[in-house]
């Protein structure tokens, strides 16, 4: 089974909290306008169960999210797909030859390295902290002594898995690394929107759109099982990525692109976002309180200003992953390890994330997490 | 734009007959029965919007449709996909290594080419006809030859584009051959349950479980949009395929499985196959009809016993795409022309799908397809 299938298994267990997964609450989901949506998605006509061409009214509808996001784009520089992985997969798919290079975090999104993986590609890593996120001054000069990579994937704000959202400052420069180096940025916002706090920023794209290649989702803010998310890039580059999506899958579901258009332009959904940032705001901040009771001074975090996730750095003597096996054993509690998103290079860490759980299970868990960690370093000083 | 785009993009021309897409009629989808599905399925709960591990009610209820098909299998041997399309991609991703070799038939399924061609494959081709399909003898005498493909994809039942059905003597020897020579078969059974009339037949499935990677789907027998296709395959390959099928697009549809699910448990599927058959079954006889009038004696067909598609073949001298353009043109009628579907090897032929038209549309159609014949033969005898 795939490494969601297996994280989703153990989340069934009853007796088990769970804070691995970066899923939205279902109870938050706007469940009864998405069914007003469908209903009258199915009552438009026969054609929203056929084949169909791109759904142009989703389209218009996401060039006015991305005009809210500070990027100004065009119908004709948006591509349908089914969210954002399938986004991303159709973008390595276009760039990466088998064997080229291409550059990433140390500490990067797990998905995208299945995405890479099949073209084993030779991967230069770069620096990145929980506090500023990749380091730009590594970059810059691995780029200036020749380095060509394919691409850069970035999650520029609330990167998962380290929550981090770069400064103004970082993006311009990044920027303009991308158009001097002609090094395409992928930028992966699916979380942009979820901001709590700290300024708000604009995605990379807004600075170089020849360069920047963006990605989005309404699996974090509407539902992920609509499985609608989209591309904007340089128009010339909609026709190759459309033959890539039609051996890949044929067609984004022309029902769930109109069930998509429907909610959008009958409800509203900055409104929807708005609640799910109250929402999530507590869950972070009752995170925050909890791991100051539990996991200080072990621990070190910064408190995300965006998206579903706290990243905890621990002692290098701690291995997350043997943390990870005697939490699940003794405390019922599970999150996911830095090796999950280091190649295996690095294991003194770890993702927490606070967006499916209720507050109360939140404090639970990360009281859990504590006693496993105590535990550990308990059994570690008996043992030296 | 990708090749069905501009297909879809031709149809909406109101004053076009189309008989270029292979799609099923919207007027016959379940499209009541399926809101209903809907409905329930958004009743059973938010976590129906959620990322989720695949639908086990799903599973079972295609088993019961494999049973149907006379192929005995378990759920732990079946891989939920968007759609058909997406099996194919995600085998050709397992087996195929950059390079490799692959056979295929001179006139496939043009979607299969797009899944190949990105693994620069060698490609080794075996004659099929539209009365027999694929030339088994030169298949074995290839393999015994010594070459080793990494797959064979074939469409067994209602071939697309020569709608050709094989007999159960060569899924006999097809079945031998794969298991003699360790030779994976994609059988691509999307028509199967569409069959008018002649021996009902069993998928190659059935007859070497072992060697035989199966692909279904409902978007022929329910309706595309959901993309809900599945893969039955040896137990040990749903590990990897899920591996892979996470990097491509993380999960399908929750919301898709459990309508499909919902459908299946509360509506009899076979009832409204038996409708989809009568009325493809008037349409087909409509074309073969329409086909004597004004096709023969330039082309030849056989009527086909299963699946959408006519294959005419033309005379050496006429070129399907210059008779396309033409067709376009002066008689406002599309169709596809030989070129699409054997890598521009073959101008000599095109396939007319009788689906998605009513059969008044498609008298017209193929009488708008004569005329245009003629006035291709009158311009080629005159500039003689």
């Amino acid at each position: 089974v795939s490494p969601l299938q297996r994280a989703l298994a153990s989340a069934r267990d009853p007796s088990l909290l769970s804070l691995a997964l970066g899923m939205p609450d279902p109870a938050l989901f706007p469940a009864k306008e998405l069914e007003r949506a469908a209903v009258r998605a199915l009552a438009s006509g026969d054609e929203v169960l056929q084949y169909n061409l791109p759904c142009e009214k989703l389209q218009a509808q996401i060039c006015k999210q991305m005009a809210e996001r500070g990027v100004d784009c065009s119908p004709d520089s948006v591509l349908l797909t089914a969210g954002a992985t399938q986004a991303l997969a159709l973008l390595v798919r276009l760039l990466l030859d088998p064997g080229a290079r291409v550059v990433e975090e140390e500490l990067t999104y797990p998905t995208y390295q299945l995405a890479v993986d099949p073209y084993s590609p030779d991967i230069v890593t770069i620096p990145s902290t929980v506090r500023t996120g990749i380091d730009v001054d590594v970059l810059e000069r691995k780029l200036a002594r020749g380095h060509r990579p394919a691409f850069l994937y970035l999650i520029p704000d609330g990167h998962n898995p380290l929550g981090a959202s770069l400064s103004d400052e970082k993006r311009r420069r990044l920027a303009e690394l991308a158009s001097k180096y002609r090094m395409p940025i992928i930028e992966d916002d699916v979380y942009g929107s979820l901001r709590y706090d700290g300024p708000i920023t604009r995605p990379i794209k807004a600075l170089a759109p020849e360069w920047v290649y963006y990605i989005g989702s309404f699996s974090k803010v509407l539902a992920p099982a609509l499985r609608v998310g989209w591309l904007v890039v340089p128009p010339a580059l909609i026709s190759p990525l459309s033959v890539i999506k039609e051996a890949a899958d044929v067609n984004t579901s022309t029902f769930a692109q109109w069930v998509t258009a429907e909610y959008l332009e009958a409800e509203s959904l900055s409104a929807h976002v708005r609640s799910l940032r109250h929402a999530y705001r507590v869950r972070r901040d009752t995170m925050d309180d909890a791991l100051r009771s539990c996991v200080q001074p072990v621990g070190s975090w910064e408190v995300p200003t965006c998206g579903v996730f706290f990243w905890i750095d621990l002692p290098e003597d701690i291995n997350a992953s043997e943390l990870l096996r005697s939490a699940i054993e003794h405390e019922h509690v599970s999150f996911l390890p830095a090796e999950t998103f280091s190649r295996g290079r690095r294991t003194n860490g770890l993702r927490l994330s606070f967006s499916r759980c209720q507050p109360h299970e939140i404090t639970e868990a990360v009281s859990r997490l504590g006693r496993a960690l105590s535990r550990l370093l308990s059994h570690a000083r008996y043992s030296r």
